[in-house]
């Protein structure tokens, strides 16, 4: 039977809750009320909306379930700001959240001011019972979630203004991958019965659990994920050229969309490789992590490097037994040669949170980690990230597995 | 041989020069800078990029032609703000105008200001050629052709949000077409060898000449333009379930379109028609004239009602010859059952201006008149606008023909 | 009022049935089953279609107004071979017409004999009212243009396949335009008040009436088409690649398509240019006239050459008053700068034949004159063809015009 | 280290070349050319070209690896009979197929005779290597899948024709899944550590290897696969109208194509549900297995029945070790809850056929058993089929699974 998580006390939510929403609010410090409206492709959201729906959905889940409901801040944004519960009810249309310019940004932090005004009195007052506890948990999560969309989605939103506007100067923060330094080694793996699925102690998604037995034969696992040097070695060997080196949908992606490097990098023309960042325009660091790979670019770069990607039950159980591989949450997202599908005996959350993760588990790869953009605390070794194999706009790296 | 227009006078131009500027900053007064950056499809341009898009015209065409040309306001707008004109350099694609936060609007006024008070200073020192004044002068009617635009873009922007946004209250300004009182009449017009085409005196564009001969057989044309009320009666027949009353290609529209009435008409549930306006959402008035129809509405409307869409001589004929044809520029523009086509001996401007009007005659209807946003004293009965037969969002009408 | 053909005798119409009817089936001969289903674009029907449905034709409007109608041959054959008539019922959708391997060609021939025979005997009992005779005249004509369709559409199923299979031996048949000797000539013509449209003898369909007044400004005409060596020097000049060339509409088409050449012609490797055509492939011949051009390329083409394409009413004029003119009818359609719309007091033939012409009248340009497919006979000044500005599967090429 | 399998013996190759190479023909018997030409779509072939196709696998793979490698019969076939294998060379575009009306069909059996002829000499003589033998054997496994093609692909065509055409009479052949008796009972299975893929004996694909341990939980299996009349009712109680019982991606299809029953079932009129049949036009039987189910249907179905799929790994446990279960591999595939990707220590096949199913391992879904299309000895309990989730028109259906 799925462990559920442990119910957490209120004195730690409140606290938690306001670090977490402020956090937000520093995200978008900086930005004008267009910046925040903008919606380049229909899987990218505007920080508008992130801000809003972040707000709704614990409007809806929390405060509607209070014995003594208060008024919804405008009915509307039931609708508006509804991501995709079916079971809440009709959903504005994705591709149409850029539209929105009414409610204005200040309406919408009016709205996140109304909501957490509530929210603070609800956990100051102990009045939320253990199940609403944790669905705190939950929208708490939930909002880190969305903090890392914001940077990724605000990423390719500004990739499509010809100005190339940074989010930050450089040095300021730290939003991309790092320098890498150091060889890459093939830290041997023994396998055999082992476990994995989220073990029990604090918050995890439904889609961790349950814990189950696996069977791993000897693998080895890159100590360390690949550079942008490494990877333009591929390029220049022709790997974009070369169909024996793709899957087939992977080919066909090619050749539509004309690929030839990783997302936001600028063929050279007279300086050499440049990159698109959140810092603004960049030359291309060869010893910084490589990002922005679709699955299909990590599974033929594996390929030419005489590899293969890991699985996800080969990455976790390295991941929780290995404790000194290199950037294994703080640069980039690994893809791994999983499908997303359920684990044995997985059930959705009750209610319509259960549509949170299982409604998903079709025609997406799992990826696991994390990334500077996830915010600190966020992940584990069992968190199962998902996307499609041709999304390249999450901050998506590869680390390389051998079979032993 | 082309009559070119006269060459206006500085005075004359300055005075305009500051009411045309001045009107464009009224139409977009209230709203926000959201709002001023929605784009809701590639055809409809946002109201910030119209903005400065009006700027560029005249920095491109006029400040960037004086002897000593000031430095561009900023280099990048060259690029960003040019609409079609391949003879200036590349473009920003269209479809992307929205995807524009930066620059911002208040830059974007500052834009203004600046190109204002370097034209406000060539006007005032009388500094600009005989050619540059002509320019001028195809400046400012290129500016209110965008102030129509304005309108009927964010009208096609706020009809996205399901919060139906007005631009102005009800009765403030008149922004959507009025009451049309009284019987419709058919007036007789004698036709026989005429000329259409602009007489000479004043600006027009270059599409509107040479003014030449056409024959014309006796038609009769209505007194006035067709009302929604009438329309309803056409819904109301069947007319969109009746394929024999429409063009292949429009019937194959209102297949594939599942269309049932014209744009911005919301099919009733409990109260009746809704229509959406540039005050909100409003009843539907009957008695107030049809809008919002595509050619191929207008053009099986007419067959339903047996009688056919006047051809542009004809209107044109009968515009300059009956004077007392109501609605005939101030509620809606009128589908012509003729195609945007040179007229015989047709000429481009020279220059890259040459790319205004000539490039776009293919696969358009001509439409004539003028619709309660067109500004003032910008239309004339020669004048043709043209649109693609499926265009809806312009303030687009229906006058009924009839063969003699 | 239109005028109406005069009836024609039963004796005439009966060698005109036998003769026409036998065309269609030596155009097919030849030919397999397999290569008489070929359907290579929604727009190009299988050869098989083109001969049941001609069939279909006489047994809907002329067997089936007999006063005691046959019973039909097979009532499936309603729906199947239905063009677009709507007045009639419902039709199998055009792009699926290569998927009907059921009937056989086997069976189509049956259906032609079986309607051959009652036609033969309705025409030889006299048993035709004049309505009914006109009807066949009707359907004659409809089979002539089939006749030409099934030229141009086999040429482009066949060209599909990378065998490039010819329809007949080079030499054994005239099947590709002629060479075209001599310079060209800009004959001038001097315009007026003239009249266009079918004069009153014989056939026309109702598109080509009523013959109606225009005035011409004087102009000139070229004497022949335009040559493939011609067309080349247009591409060896950048034409393909030059905007400023092209209609706004048409440069799209290009970029889209990455269209470098009229179809057929295949970019030279080592060989010089090549030209599929329906002797297989053969080398482009210089003085060859120009051939399978769309409306863009020719608009193009003539704004590069400093000429015009000609108005409809252009070339009709000067084609019944200058004789001496070169390759008017015989060798390819030439695209005029006017739309297919209706002349003025154009009234549809009543019944469902009404939907031969009227329906089609939006978007598409006019073509005049005729080629080497069009069956002999058949075109005549006052005939109006039209396609899709972006139609280039037709024999269609270039006469230039000047103003005067 | 992965098995490979056995070398066959030439006599028993040649025997069994025989047989199934007559197979193929046997299915084509009674099919016109026009029939064999059929293309309905680009993922189904037409059986002219499966005829052709699997001779070429032979040619190319076995005849040009021969020591004096006989001529190619055409050496134009090498592009046109060439499905996919990039290290062959170029090959003719898939949606294209059904454009080759040349070679004609009866060129195709000259082609498969040529072939047969030397392949019988090659094997009569004993003049093939062991490696070359072992692709001979994958020669004949790899027809064996197109003649489940042929099926699957020729209904498909079929059902595009308004006719409804019957591939055989009812009752000549079974061609359809049988009626299926009896109660669905709940096989218990233990689960523990086990293993699955090819146990090592014969011949299997590259894809069923390594043989590998994995953990299984006790789960329980239907004792036969879901009945048409059990769909009936999930149709009944709404669901293709309840988005809750959808995967979010399967919702999309299902409202993108207005998906209302499975593929060729016929929405009732007056009498009753009709399926489109290898016998033509059929009444739907309730107690048939159902069949022509997406994975989108088949998981949906399952959510609905409190049920779920098996995984490949439980459906193969449970194949080997139930021996009891009823339409194991001769009515309907079963889809699988499992993303088709490779096995540990999977290694394609060395050589061009290395592209045979390794580069297929993304976005596609596991089908287990085998159908009453599938040639009898072809499939074996480690076979995995797998097609994209969105695909009905294989022989698909469902068998449930439940968590113990």
């Amino acid at each position: 039977m799925t462990a559920r998580p442990p119910i957490p006390t209120t004195d730690d939510l409140l606290t938690r809750y306001q670090q977490i929403r402020d956090h937000s609010l520093k995200l978008a410090d900086g930005l004008t009320a267009e910046d925040c409206q903008l919606q380049s492709m229909p899987e990218a959201s505007p920080i508008k909306w992130h801000l809003a729906h972040t707000s709704w959905f614990f409007e809806t889940f929390i405060l509607a379930g209070l014995p003594s409901p208060p008024a919804p801040f405008d009915p509307a944004f039931a609708v508006l700001f509804n991501s995709y519960y079916v079971g809440i009810g009709p959903r504005h249309a994705r591709p149409e959240r850029g539209m929105l310019s009414r409610p204005s940004l200040d309406q919408v932090f009016a709205y996140r001011e109304h909501v957490d005004r509530l929210m603070a009195d609800a956990l100051s007052n102990d009045a939320l019972s253990a199940s609403l506890r944790q669905l705190v948990e939950l929208g708490l999560n939930h909002e880190q979630q969305h903090q890392e969309l914001m940077l990724t989605d605000l990423k390719h939103h500004f990739s499509c203004n010809p100005l190339k506007p940074a989010w930050r100067p450089a040095g300021a923060d730290q939003a991309e991958p790092p320098h890498n330094h150091g060889p890459l080694q093939r830290i041997a793996v023994e396998g055999g019965l082992t476990s994995i699925g989220f073990p029990g102690n604090g918050f995890c998604y439904d889609n961790e659990q349950p814990r189950h037995k696996v069977w791993l034969a000897p693998y080895r696992l890159a100590s360390r994920n690949v550079t942008n040097g490494e990877f333009l070695a591929f390029i220049r060997d022709g790997g974009y050229q070369r169909p024996e080196l793709w899957l087939s949908d992977g080919w066909d992606w090619v050749v539509a969309r004309q690929q030839r490097a990783p997302l936001y990098w600028q063929v050279p023309e007279d300086n050499g490789w440049q990159v698109f960042t959140l810092h603004g325009l960049q030359p291309l660091k060869d010893h910084a992590t490589l990002s922005h790979v679709s699955f299909y670019e990590a599974d033929a770069y594996a390929r030419w490097a005489g590899a293969r990607l890991p699985t996800e039950a080969e990455w976790e159980h390295a991941a929780t037994t290995q404790l000194h591989l290199h950037g294994l949450a703080d640069e980039v997202w690994q893809w791994c040669n999983s499908a997303y599908l359920a684990y044995p005996g997985f059930r959705p959350a009750s209610g319509a949170v259960g549509e949170y993760n299982g409604k998903f588990m079709i025609n997406q790869m799992v990826l696991r980690g994390g990334s500077l953009a996830t915010p600190a605390g966020h992940s584990r070794p069992s968190y199962r990230n998902f996307f499609p194999p041709s999304a390249q706009w999450q901050f998506s790296g590869v680390r390389l597995a051998w079979d032993d």
